[in-house]
């Protein structure tokens, strides 16, 4: 393969710079093609007027091999992607009637009416590819052009996705511009900080300087990713020198891959055949939300209580009211509490709580906002980790979840169980809420 | 004021573009300059490289009047931006030893040693100011050059956050670049689809010309923000409008603003002192979160169940066993039956249920992937509401949850509630997963 291909992504729309939506196209393009050996170079967010559109698609075009642009291909007066760039480039726009027989059809089915704004929809710049979009009514465009190719997509998260795997990534990877073998090895680390991950590992990159390395931190955990500069990308060196890493890390280590920490212990408790159950008061449902967004879930999760006051602590969980009344709901008798609750109540192996300050109204002296309690229920016995990490309601929720699972995990990793926790498992298992 | 200043947002790091992570900046920072009646012009997302920083920087350097930098100025190795934008613009960088024992400091409070590598921190270029960061070991920096302003902040959220809104916000707005007020009027939609919304809207739209009108479907929901060519606005004349929006929606309109719809929800429940709970399986956790993200949620939210199997509905809810034999847990009868379970385990007036095929396994002929019912329990009875939207499990998730919060919404509506509902909340309150 000679010098990788240069792939600029625009994502447009007067949404994405105003704050009303996440870009998400970019984190998903982006690791879509990473993963494949294809590094996003650069990513343009936009308005959407036309003067925004062509500097934008003018200086990608300019310098890059593909170009992948996302959104304004809707029915509003606000979608013009299709138009300006057919005009960038100097090519009519015709108009097919079988898009428009296509997308009738959509509205049939839905018992619907299409609106006469849809025919917008149904132009394709001349010369240009139809990209079939069954998920939804604006169909995509592929273009080859002066030795370039432009793939436009809908803004649709739920249209782009399945769209970008099966019609881009598909025709990219056959064009030989990367391949469907994965390009890196990905290390989860919990419980080091970024700085000192990369004090504790100099000694092994510094002895593979052809090894490159970029670092993550995110909601508690540190990803690297080991990469080779040469493709097809040697991936038994890259696992020896992933091997080395874990070695070091001991019980930091998480897993190779894109795992998340409920995966991990889901594997564990799976393949061992042991239940779970959760009882959670500030995290209220993202615990439980950890599990069950792992397919299969019920194999292993049995239940979550979300008890969000005293009483309801009683009533759901049976935690008694002396120890409510002496300690607070916010302690680690509480917190042990409440794991043993869940456990009996649901007949469970292993039972996580989560108990605390989540923020902003809240705390006390001993306990002020962003302390949480960890119960942990095992058949070996119950435990407490008490963490303190003050911060805005959402973070402290994710960090509290997210630590609750490591308290877990490194439990099951004491305990001589770390080479099942340990899994690989593919990317695509692991897309949930990172 | 005189015309717009153009604001562009450089956000810097390899992870950005390699998928590792969202880049939630753009979103933050675009919406915090929206609010304040600034429009961010582009975003470019680039990597961690010398020459992809220079030249971003320089696009944006040439014709933008304020460039804000994310990222990057951390202390491992791929941290370079000080550097590299010090050099572009021709400056030196200065040792200051402040930063240094403010660095020592934050470590010695955590008990840990400062790394020999955050040395690279202490740097600043010459004639820059030192936007202190009292969340993290990055200080940002802030420079006028060239009638020009450049922010650099580092790139953890919960550093940057803070840090933008106490420290650049503040000095654009006192610089007259953007005002403190409000910008534009926001009116968030449940139930009618994007292009036919602008349709029904149309009239309103075409006899008031001068106001702007930006879309964004997201979720279930469509938002569309009003605002007008001239500043400062003229508020009055925006509600105005909106007003007639709203009387066309009907119950299509949700609120005035930002709020979640488990915030209308509570809003209306708290006003009425009236109580709920949640009994939830395949949005597994959400419903709640939903409701325990608003702080302050326990007056109103007594608790959720999250079953995710037969027994667990029959344990935690008492949904009797002949539903599930007869009818299935994916059913109406199942549905209500989880509902009354919650309200009457803990004690409620209204109760929420979900229950589903979140995918990829499981559904039946009659029930396929992506069918959810909803349970809704009220003081004057009752209901199950059906929907079948397939698609990926995090997305059917998400959408079940707003779905289950509208048939709530509408029901109360129905019943003459909807002015209590129609609240205005400050953005700052709806800072919700959305």
């Amino acid at each position: 393969m000679a010098s990788p291909a240069k792939v600029d992504l625009i994502t447009l729309g007067d949404e994405l710079l105003l704050g009303i939506r996440e870009n998400s196209h970019l984190k998903f393009i982006g690791g879509e093609l990473a993963r494949h050996g294809l590094a996003l170079r650069r990513n343009t967010s936009c308005r959407d007027t036309r003067d925004e559109i062509i500097q934008a698609f003018r200086e990608a075009w300019m310098t890059a091999d593909i170009v992948i642009t996302t959104g304004g291909l809707g029915p509003t007066s606000d979608d013009n992607t299709r138009e300006v760039i057919a005009h960038c480039l100097g090519l009519e726009l015709d108009f097919v009637p079988e898009i428009e027989e296509t997308i009738r059809a959509r509205f049939d089915r839905m018992g619907r009416t299409m609106s006469e704004n849809n025919l917008k929809q149904c132009y394709l710049p001349r010369g240009a590819e139809l990209l079939p979009n069954p998920y939804g009514t604006a169909p995509g465009i592929y273009l080859q052009l002066e030795g370039k190719r432009l793939f436009m997509l809908p803004g649709p998260a739920s249209e782009l996705r399945p769209m970008f795997k099966e019609q881009v990534l598909t025709r990219i990877c056959a064009d030989g511009f990367c391949s469907l073998d994965d390009a890196y090895l990905q290390i989860r680390t919990m419980g080091v900080g970024e700085s000192a991950l990369e004090t504790k590992l100099l000694p092994i990159l510094n002895a593979n300087p052809d090894v490159q390395v970029a670092y993550c931190a995110h909601q508690g955990m540190v990803d690297l990713r080991l990469s080779l500069d040469s493709m097809p990308i040697d991936f038994e060196r890259l696992r020896a020198v992933g091997d080395e890493c874990r070695e070091v890390l001991g019980p930091d280590f998480v897993c190779f891959g894109h795992c998340h920490l409920a995966k991990a212990i889901f594997n564990y408790l799976r393949a061992h055949e042991r239940t779970l159950s959760v009882a959670e008061s500030c995290t209220g449902g993202l615990l439980s939300n950890a599990f069950t967004d792992i397919p299969g879930a019920s194999k292993v999760f049995a239940g979550g209580f979300v008890c969000y006051s005293n009483e309801s602590k009683m009533e759901m969980l049976g935690v008694p009211e002396c120890i409510l009344q002496q300690h607070g709901a916010v302690s680690a008798e509480c917190a042990v509490a409440m794991a043993d609750g869940a456990a009996e109540r649901l007949g469970t192996d292993y039972a996580l709580s989560v108990t605390g300050f989540a923020g902003p109204c809240g705390g006390t002296p001993e306990n002020p906002v962003g302390t949480i309690y960890i119960g942990y229920h095992s058949p070996l016995g119950s435990w407490c980790v008490r963490m303190v990490r003050p911060g805005e309601r959402t973070t402290v929720k994710t960090l509290a979840v997210n630590r609750a699972l490591d308290v877990m995990r490194r439990k099951l990793h004491k305990y001589n169980l770390g080479e099942a926790l340990a899994c690989e498992c593919k990317a695509e298992e692991a897309e949930v809420a990172e």
